[in-house]
């Protein structure tokens, strides 16, 4: 297929043109940027030999290439510039292969979560990714934007959960590392290179995941807390004492509030709190202890010792589901205080109070209309900070105070949305300057000509 | 210091000359391999500031240098060549700082592993490495041949507890990725390119550590299984109802039988069994169950169903220690079959009887004199098979036997130990030629002159 034009993969590769309306949608991602103006063609393969084709022939021809999964992003990373050829994966949408002697499953890219982990639990494996686009995310862009998402405490982010690749490189080389099992050390790891670049480096096609035993059980419990200087003491508690723990969600007590509201859900507690934590446990343990006894004692010896003020224990998975739908209503909080920035952040839990302290004191003084909604995977040491409304003018003076804030700690500007267009300015403050070089350098190497995804994360 | 020469830093450096007879120790690892002639010095640099002027000096002065930690490699990657300058990480040998709020450590290099673990659970923590060269292996070694051990299936490999390295880059570039989180999206995760490599891209200095709350409990069984068959069922079994399982180890009969003789020890079984698995879980639910009656419980339930056919369940940690010697004793088993092989294979479970099976029938036909010992992490896909004794000039020939059913069933040639210079001329045999490519491009990259740890993984 190496000899194909564009033009001609235009009727192979499920091609589109703009000016049809359902072009309209791969102009944008979930981040709110649009494209500026239309891309040269939409192309959809169906197989990895088509892929190569496509970037071969982008190769030659000298058109850029932007690589689209679900378009779920929150960094702007699926938006193409106008006259890019769009590559979007949505019809190799496989579940390829199931291993059940070693638990693996080989995936194309373009498989929707939701529906990989379906099919997956539908033959008594799990895959434990979650998410809240989980129904439109693909698992490519997964990989290649390494999600988190709620259950990382427990299994890692989405590298640890992937074991091998096949990846289509820059000058349309096909790189197969379809590696199977936990322990291989041939050298470079050379799969950590495209997991969480964000197709910069080069195009994932397939994967090879690890599974988990299904869990028989699951269960969740919400606890207050009288202070957030109390995190650090439940979760290493939580992690001591529940075998299973899987979730650690904390919200502070304005977030839950708005969360209420916006859902037309009751507030959980009569009373406010400041911190709420959503404790969830997976537990295989299914011939010992029932899940929801050891989580009720747990609660029970926490309150005992004034380290949990008032606690929810569900009583049903309808209730248990309510209070999951609390912790995943930012998209509906965030319609309410447009034009907000909604950051990202990773820092040391040592650091939680201090950051907190100076940056809510210094958006304060900013604009003291504006919100502040904080809600995080703090067993990961994730932190989301919604703040707005501002005027437009001021957005970019909010996303700098605050970055300065995250460096002054030894942060990450992005836990686990990544870079994108959005944040690309930003990466200086997390990223040393020798970090930058070496990151530029090995772009350089694996697309001297800067025809994928140009314009993200990093440029040389 | 970056004007400083190598003879100014034989003074400053913890310099040794050869000729000293501690200098001795520096020529070989327990690969077997010895340096065919004297490094030009040793250096012990007690800082990273000194690293970083040793290998600015080397460049300079176009001086090779030779990495090396505890030398309990066995892949022969911290051999030196004559001429080399040998840079041993021994004396960067603190644990720098623990944080009890996030569960991270901080360590030079130079730490032992087993200090380590000793250091941190003295502070109600725990690192959960473990491997046979615990008392002497170098935790910065532990991370450039991203060590496996027992506990992988629970933790994983190095790779998976390193959250933030410190790496001296071959052109003496100072690269701090110091990161402190599980969750850190920002562009390229570097710290990928230096563990598993061997020194070979860049010399660690420090790294931050992930921790886990202390385990409360520690039990293990040690159960027999009819046939390898019954592996798979077995290892989703107790990964299914035993929530804390931390090893799953696997001894064939001729292993046990000959690990019973050189411990002096009795042969735990009354009757011979085909295959034996050792289980370990770490409970830290100590508000629920008793551990050790889960696993009673567990491994009555597999007799019940006649997957299990024999079992023993220590009455005391010092039973325990027994069997985990029986499995730790490979070491005094190869003394008895030299000049032998010892493979470290990865595999996906479902092609192990095959690849057994053929394996083992070509080994025979090549010397039926030759005993096969075979024990694995098989939770992992990591088998270990020891062969011998072989004529010495045998030796190639049966490392390429076993290296070409390990291709065909899509394995890998090295799962835990590395390639080091023992293994880089069967590199093809896991790595497909595009891969081989991008890896020597890599470190054409970052090495272009070629001047760290030169003739191991790969050259370009």
């Amino acid at each position: 297929m190496s000899a194909f034009t564009l033009q001609s993969l235009m009727q192979q590769a499920g091609g589109l043109l703009p000016g049809r309306d359902d072009v309209a949608r791969y102009l944008q991602d979930d981040s709110g940027l649009q494209a500026a103006g239309n891309p040269l063609m939409v192309l959809r393969p169906a197989t990895t030999q088509e892929v190569v084709a496509i970037v071969q022939a982008c190769h030659r021809e000298g058109k850029r290439l932007t690589v689209q999964g679900g378009r779920t992003g929150l960094a702007g990373g699926a938006v193409p510039d106008p006259g890019d050829v769009v590559l979007s994966l949505e019809r190799m949408n496989r579940v390829e292969s199931l291993d059940p002697v070693g638990g693996t499953v080989i995936v194309q890219a373009g498989v929707i979560l939701q529906d990989l982990c379906r099919q997956v639990e539908a033959q008594d494996w799990y895959f434990p990714m979650d998410c809240g686009a989980r129904a439109s995310c693909q698992v490519g862009g997964n990989v290649a934007t390494n999600v988190g998402g709620n259950r990382v405490l427990r299994y890692g982010t989405m590298r640890e959960l992937v074991l091998g690749l096949e990846v289509v490189l820059p000058d349309g080389t096909l790189l197969t590392m379809m590696n199977q099992g936990l322990k291989n050390n041939t050298g470079v790891d050379l799969k950590h290179l495209f997991i969480g670049t964000e197709g910069t480096l080069g195009i994932i096609t397939r994967a090879v995941l690890r599974l988990f035993p299904k869990p028989r059980q699951r269960h969740s419990a919400l606890v207050a807390l009288a202070s957030s200087a109390d995190l650090p003491v439940l979760l290493k508690q939580a992690r001591t004492h529940l075998a299973g723990l899987s979730s650690f969600e904390v919200m502070w007590r304005e977030y839950l509030q708005a969360a209420a509201r916006v859902t037309g859900l009751q507030e959980p507690f009569a009373g406010a709190h400041p911190i709420t934590v959503l404790l969830e446990i997976e537990d295989w343990a299914a011939q010992g202890e029932d899940g929801a006894e050891a989580l009720q004692r747990f609660v029970e010896e926490c309150a005992t010792r004034s380290l949990v003020t008032d606690a929810i224990l569900p009583q049903s998975q309808a209730q248990a589901a309510q209070l999951w739908h609390l912790r995943d209503s930012i998209d509906e909080i965030l319609r309410e205080i447009r034009p907000f920035v909604a950051f990202d952040i990773g820092l040391p839990l040592r650091h939680l109070e201090d950051f907190l302290q100076r940056t809510r004191q210094r958006l304060e003084a900013l604009n003291p209309q504006a919100h502040q909604f904080l809600f995080g995977h703090l067993g990961d040491g994730n932190l989301h900070l919604s703040t707005g409304p501002y005027p437009e003018g001021m957005l970019l003076q909010v996303e700098s105070l605050v970055y300065q804030e995250v460096e002054r700690v030894g942060g990450s500007i992005s836990a686990e949305h990544g870079i994108g267009r959005v944040k690309k300015p930003f990466l200086h403050h997390s990223r040393s300057a020798p970090e930058l070089a070496l990151m530029r350098s090995l772009r350089r190497l694996i697309d001297p000509d800067q025809h994928l995804n140009t314009g993200r994360v990093i440029d040389f």
